[in-house]
């Protein structure tokens, strides 16, 4: 019989548990939790405006900011609906409820807010792809179809306990459970594969319909470098990102109170090791190979960037069902898997990505699904998983390397697949429509420009070069320019000035 | 009878509630909110560097940072006290007491921090109005004013208890309650008319007062465009602005447990969707307005951040009482508010405004109160303000368009032009004084060569513009120049070198 | 007898304390708290990267990155076990156990992740003082000593219950308390001492044995200023770093829990107003300076940046145990300190800090430590820190201003030396090895032409400077370059041309 003392310790955490203050601590760690991740969408904004030329700068920041508002708009009329997380009895392969957040209780909206942090997500990763040929109103219709439809059927999936590939399952009304996949059902955490893998995807069917830019293969293939104008703006953005998967990978416990946090500080700190090892080995692996390829050591800043976001995306899935050594492994294998793909896209396939999302998003996130069916560990899986629905202590299966035989992995792998194929054919068609109709890319005379001048009202930047406020007296004596023009407009002028003085000195030597 | 299940549930809930627990997590709660709060610190000194000139951009930067200490020591020293928000028996213009926090109880101090969030947010939405022309001491001085005192009279207003327009109240000594504004008070949940409103009517002021820059209006009155010098940072700090924003409104409930979760959810659903809608609204309205004047098709992320500015600003009085598809809506009209009222200082007024904060401040905010007493629903005002004080079910007033009357409008209206009157009048005498004593604005000079140069230490950049660290052979061949010099400096030596070339090619084309 | 109401609530709260729930709560609380002092990475980057030229900003950038790498798998390896934070009868000196986390139960887990982030702080506070001169292997290994052994042994003294400075003491195995260093104990907070004085001291060791930069001081040992490329960045990291204070001050209470909201507000509210009195009096004191040097008035936002952080790492010892008043006087002298050790460094023992990391950080950290010992009043030591471990009601030291004695005080000196002397010792040692090894600083042909160029892949910009998308007919026209050339180049271009012309005038006008 236990005693007193512990029997009154149980009931008043059981009736804690039941009460309105559980309700209200759970949403103020997920709504906190959503707050981080959206400062995502200006890690990647500045990510991959730091990654284009300035003459593109200001498009790329706007479709940031578009797929911001988008993502909000289309997540509340169809994506909320599409996913059906909370769902239990729905279509094992889409939504078919809560539709405007119709029927969604007032104590469970903060679910929304979450996820809608995650579809803007997987909305931006694209955009970097799609860089500085791509036409907004494209950017525009694909935003609205990825997160209206595309990116929500991958989550029901995987997340909601209706998914066909999902880890959870609820209780049906006639008192059954719908069966696992493999009996399993497979793991993705927070998303390596629902929202990394969905964005590198789309990235990829996105920056192969529409070719590469101008001038970035030579005439025999051979890709020719194009750097982004700001490598500071694109660090800040890798921080930001950093920042806001600390709000991405533990959020995703969805709760902090009963016990979840054990849950979240785990994944705090494999989140951590993992984009640590990622940028590590990824500035490591370069600078060897560099050396052997030029003799010259360079410690690449862009590369180590990528690099760690490459370990956190490939986190992403295992984080919460892995050692912390496992998690320093994963990383370093991300880092490879990153430097392979990008060197994949650039050189063997020709896709031309300018912020090499679809290796850091696609390949990575392929990996960290892969992952988790090898590294997850038995006691994890059971802690975060618990038993398998509908049976009293069903075991759940884990990771191949701890002998947890196949059926994870073989789960990881179907899903891996699915989604690939789900998100390249849906992405593929629609972006190849978009082709045909002529509304895809812009025209060369446009592209060489930048796209700024011609589409975005002008250039990101006015004025900056040289010394601000400086009075300019020659300029002023000659007659020509003023103290507000810029230094590339006085530049185009002594431009001109040199080639009339040029052609009269021509003329001279000529006579003379 | 209840069974004693649950009444021991209902008495273990009571206990948590009295418990010190709920004061460490409300205190959690708000703490967290105020620290997103500070985060538009960063937003707002990016917004406005970016959108005023290069020669400009280190004197705003310190206004910024200036004015998120002075806020620290002027709202310790007078504002708590002005504004009186947890003192209930105080008059119904100004605080009464704990001024220098003299009297606020330790489990209350975290108030103080988050209210200190919103001043600075208050003060610092000033800044780009008067940029590029006002002097240090102005700013500073308008500082200490505005937090000091005419902020925290408007907060008291509206959110202290003693507060004449506030929907709240508390019992008095004698047991009874102050009489509500119409019966109603004014909703104003988290400031689109103390912060937003405060800072646009001040900004106008301070703006109209100032004058336009040189070179804004042409001889004939027609604005010529300014455009700022780094549209990175400026969407950048609209990002950060909007992260800070879901401190800024859920904040504002005060508190997480005891239900107010719901309202704390539903919050971030009605502010992402707001200013979602505003971001786009805006967008396409300002294509399509430019398609009709210039055939071109402009898509412009400097307005679109605006837009999405106004949409959130739109949503801080309504965003706890109203619907999802209520957000939207505002947001849309938020957009129109702030375009035409854009228009409207910069064509009609010619009030100056470098950041356009006057429109997505003052003009979005007043839409924003007003919207409140439109949209408010009778469900969600009954949820978040309670029954009327003092009576025992007391149905409180609700939105004019769910048919709730005239009253809560009609309080809002007269909060809203109570505002204006204040705030005009204050700081319009304020700025009229300065004006008069000659302290208010830089000369001409010192304007025309950029502040920067005469006060503010020189230039925000050095040295960028052209490849850092390329040798530049030519120029030491020449004996001119050395590879630290920046482009800007070479530019001058290169077109001093043509006007010679110039001169002499003149002379013999001349003589020739 | 206490009435059963009353008896009740106290069993409830009793449970609620023994409970998972608060489990929970604490590790939500410190989890968040350690997301925001990660966001203090971002805003290092900034602020160094802002603070040099710009053609070493890549190198800095990258530094910046890589030590968030480095302390994450060093703190895992190493770092943790070294400082011994939890274990309350090892060494005095140095943790002995828990390395990579063995033997960490999984519910402390989050306290490895809070100290990561403070760790990540302290390596990072170095990188700007090396700046512009320091191979990246010397920062890499410097990297990896100072996270692997260096800062954490000091934390291990000061926060560790086995410290020999730590106020905190744990039950020993034979039920006694070891001693507290002058009955007392050291009060260091958050960590003026473990963390700013660890990261300043490092700063100054390293800065002292590369030298300055090549042009830093004349033929006469006269300091020339160096400016920074990019105020608006620095700043943008100021304003991060001082968000990320809101993280590293409160966190610190290490729970939320069972009353330390109370502390938690209060620090919040000291955090705050001292960095605001540093900020502002730095600006004042600084201007007045430099009015009675050159009669200018400037306004240098650079110099009060640097004093608001100056602000907040003077109260980051004494954060918890002072009163607002105390605040704001303890920021005013930490802004004299900081100006006075700035110029100490600079002008006196000519040590050359790019950013003035050794005056911010190792300067005002030792003042923060010393100030602990002056304004930490009764009341609050009694709150945060308890009864002296192993008494009854054993009262604490507290500051001298109050009549406390000088107990505190002297533990409060005797750490501050204690911290000097080993990381002064142990650093200056390492980076004199590296200095005998060739390996600590660039050759002077690397460094004149920036290392960027010759390290770090390039420049961190491309094509900035003039309008982005400008199409330049003329230099087309004259069959030189193309659309996509920079600016730079055009310059290039331009000057061999102008150089060219400049022969054949010279050549016609001699013969003329």
């Amino acid at each position: 019989m236990a005693d007193p003392a512990t029997a009154f310790q149980e009931q008043v955490e059981e009736a804690f548990l039941a009460s309105q203050a559980t309700v209200d601590l759970n949403t103020f760690f997920v709504i906190t939790s959503a707050i981080f991740v959206l400062i995502m969408q200006a890690g990647f904004c500045m990510l991959t405006a730091g990654s284009v030329r300035a003459r593109n700068a200001r498009g790329i920041i706007l479709k940031n900011l578009m797929d911001a508002c988008v993502a909000a708009i289309m997540y509340f009329l169809t994506g909320w609906g599409v996913a059906g997380l909370l769902v239990g009895d729905a279509n094992s392969f889409i939504g078919t409820s809560q539709y405007t957040l119709n029927g969604l209780d007032a104590s469970a909206l903060y679910n929304w807010f979450f996820q809608y942090a995650f579809a803007a997500a997987a909305c931006t990763i694209v955009s970097g792809a799609l860089a500085e040929r791509a036409t907004f109103v494209a950017y525009l219709l694909y935003s609205v179809y990825i997160i209206g439809f595309v990116y929500p059927v991958v989550t029901h999936w995987i997340w909601s306990p209706s998914g066909w590939a999902s880890a959870f399952r609820s209780e049906l009304a006639d008192g059954t459970y719908k069966s696992l996949l493999f009996g399993s059902g497979a793991i993705d955490f927070a998303g390596s594969g629902a929202v990394h893998m969905v964005g590198g995807v789309a990235a990829c069917a996105g920056a192969a319909l529409l070719g590469p830019r101008l001038g970035r293969y030579d005439a025999n293939g051979k890709p020719i470098p194009i750097p982004g104008h700001n490598v500071a703006l694109a660090v800040l953005g890798t921080f930001l990102l950093w920042v806001g998967w600390y709000g991405f990978n533990p959020g995703s416990a969805l709760g902090i109170v009963n016990g979840f946090s054990t849950t979240v500080a785990r994944v705090c700190v494999t989140t951590t090791l993992a984009g640590a090892s990622g940028g590590l080995m990824t500035l490591f692996t370069h600078v060897l190979i560099q050396y052997k390829v030029s003799g010259n050591v360079t410690w690449d800043v862009m590369v180590a960037a990528n690099g760690a976001l490459a370990g956190l995306v490939s986190v992403t899935a295992p984080c919460a069902t892995i050692t912390p050594y496992a998690a320093i492994i994963i990383g370093i294998i991300g880092a490879w898997v990153y430097l392979g793909g990008s060197y994949l896209n650039s050189h063997i396939l020709r896709i031309d990505d300018p912020v090499d999302a679809i290796a850091v998003h696609g390949w990575a996130g392929m990996w960290g699904v892969l992952a988790a069916g090898l590294f997850s560990t038995e006691a994890y899986v059971a802690e975060v998983y618990g038993t398998v629905p509908g049976t009293e202590d069903g075991v759940r299966k884990y990771g191949g390397f701890y002998g947890g035989g196949g059926s994870l992995f073989a789960a990881q792998i179907v899903y891996m697949l699915s989604v690939v194929a789900w998100v390249g054919g849906m992405m593929g068609i629609f972006f190849a429509i978009l082709k045909f109709a002529g509304i895809l890319r812009v025209t060369p005379e446009v592209e060489a420009a930048g796209c700024d001048a011609s589409h975005y009202g002008g250039s990101a930047y006015h004025g900056v070069g040289g010394e601000a406020g400086i009075v300019m007296p020659t300029a002023k004596a000659m007659g020509k320019g003023d103290a507000s023009s810029t230094d590339g407009e006085e530049l185009e002028k002594l431009r001109a000035e040199v080639a009339e003085l040029s052609v009269k000195v021509h003329a001279m030597t000529a006579t003379v």
